[in-house]
């Protein structure tokens, strides 16, 4: 099978580098590379090449932008080819455009690498909800900002000298604002609820991010034999859903509590396997080739063909099935996670909620 | 596609009641019982009628006893039947045989229940050694150990009346000494570890289990902001392996050390994934008969078809390659597992292993 990779960055030449070098029957056709940058024979500026070279079976999608990514894996699915993607911000905006195509025209649209990394959280997800019916999808989906709770936490530093160092390090871009500000998660717990449900859930959800934790916060919570993580949390019952984004409090002994650096840790609630926790590198360009490698393994394989579009269900998003407690300021305030993110955006403070149907606090 | 049920006990049961809840296309044809047992139409006392019906694609077993079970899935397979079992001492007691027989004959042996209850560890190591070369596996892979650990540093009480509590609660079986003693975590640790590395490991390894630990080595340890679970290990290099079970030391920080009740966590180590953990429910009805479903469901689906039977490397047994540190009484040994488990053994004293290799302790 020949395939075409899009991007030649870190995770690109990654998975050029391991297909190469495996003996399997996979070869890289074509890489897409910007207009001036294709400078050997296998590069190519020209998407149309790609696309009109039926011999190649599925494209792989290592670009960052959303919008070029979006339009490439739009045309590679309407062209009869298998799509595998790790541009989380391309399928969350535009999953269920992308996924019906995929339908329409018997291909493959996979997307292990948009959501932790190298946790196969999305095949798990996929492989559970063949026995059992999910109720909750939740967790620590951003690295960077686990990282910088982490080191806040260890190292008793505050947010503004965390996150240099982060920036140093390479744990967080230059500009930050899509993983403190919490979008990220957002685009990661959009596209895993959406697959565990098996619905589109909207995109307009309550979102609050990390920017305003400082050390006191987490020494006052640290103090109670508790602490903060910024989660990716969503429930669902039958048709009705919600899910957000927001830092949460949680009980010091919980597995959460004890990720460290940029990890991950996903939850899956379902009614014959209960709790199912998948923790690893959330980022990462061998963790991202990784996943991005499985996906492309198993179109090849014929793994799990097609059970990722089962998303029949028509969705109702009902923010009522959230409610809990918010901590903003020295003030408690009880409500919808809407209404306590609205609350705290108003008043320009930090929040941390207590989602007691989700996890101890 | 029908299948027969070996044991109606709460598994078999579970299983026959999922499938016939289901509208997937899979017939519950048989259901072996003992002798006098096979009271309704689709029971029947003769494993002979299910070998003989070649409407019959899968075998599964939910019996308990390993004998039994053993011969009845080496005769499954040897007519061509797919076999799907949880029947762990006997998948560990001749892997290297059944495997050969389904391979032989292009069926399928899947044992995704042998391990970790409803964690999808098979499943994630086959898909995992697709693209990753894996160094290691270990865990916490026995419930009734963990909840006995979990009690007693929680409450404070001693190992029998802990046990004690575990057999009223369901948790230990009536005879605990598979469990307490390691043998069932040596099976699990057999069965992944030759998963993973792509070869059978030998039964001839170190065990050795928790029947003399005391809430005082708990609190010790507890104060040193440390703790003990009784852990499967298993490192590799190559073709060279080590194993074994042993109550290990581990630091409170660690996941492994906020597993709760009879849960397990099992890690992998990977060369592009890094370490990954999944965590759940390691036994009970539901889960196991899961684990099960999933199995059962993955071959009707012509998931992951063959993939597990690429046990081809000669693997050599090398107890070098596990050594640490056994702190027997007030005496800190130095050594492999091997010597060390022997000489607490002589002694006959609680020991707990430091494996600097595989985790912080």
């Amino acid at each position: 099978m020949k395939i075409a990779v899009l991007g030649y960055g870190t995770v690109g030449r990654s998975i050029c580098k391991y297909i190469e070098g495996d003996s399997k029957d996979i070869q890289v056709a074509y890489v897409l590379r910007r207009p001036g940058k294709a400078t050997e024979p296998f590069m190519t500026e020209d998407f149309d090449e790609i696309l009109n070279d039926p011999s190649v079976g599925i494209v792989v999608d290592a670009l960052s932008g959303r919008v070029d990514s979006y339009d490439y894996m739009k045309r590679a699915l309407l062209s009869g080819k298998h799509v595998v993607t790790a541009n989380k911000a391309a399928v969350a905006y535009g999953m269920e455009e992308l996924c019906r195509i995929a339908v329409d025209h018997n291909v493959n649209l996979k997307y292990e690498a948009t959501s932790a990394g190298t946790i196969p959280i999305v095949a798990e997800i996929v492989s559970t909800t063949h026995t059992n019916y999910l109720s909750a999808v939740y967790g620590i989906l951003n690295g960077t900002t686990n990282f910088i709770i982490d080191k806040m936490l260890t190292e008793g530093s505050e947010f503004d000298a965390t996150l240099k160092e982060a920036q140093r390090l390479g744990y967080a871009e230059a500009d930050p604002t899509a993983d403190i500000g919490g979008f990220d998660v957002k685009n990661k717990i959009i596209i895993l609820a959406s697959t565990a449900y098996h619905g589109f859930v909207t995109g307009d959800i309550p979102v609050f991010g990390i920017e305003l934790l400082t050390k006191k916060i987490l020494d006052d919570y640290a103090a109670k034999g508790k602490t903060i993580k910024l989660m990716g949390i969503s429930v669902r019952k039958d048709n009705d859903y919600a899910l957000g984004v927001v830092p949460c409090v949680i009980d010091m002994d919980s597995l959460e509590a004890h990720v460290p650096l940029n990890n991950n840790i996903v939850t899956i609630v379902g009614d014959m396997c209960g709790e199912l926790k998948f923790y690893g590198q959330g980022a990462g360009g061998a963790p991202t080739a990784d996943a991005l490698l499985r996906d492309i393994y198993s179109i090849f394989n014929s793994v799990n063909i097609d059970v990722e579009f089962q998303f029949f269900r028509k969705l109702n998003y009902v923010p009522e099935m959230l409610r809990g407690a918010g901590y903003i300021g020295n003030d408690r305030v009880e409500g919808t996670l809407e209404e306590i993110v609205a609350e705290a955006k108003r008043r320009n403070e930090f929040v941390a909620f207590e989602c007691p149907e989700l996890f101890k606090a």
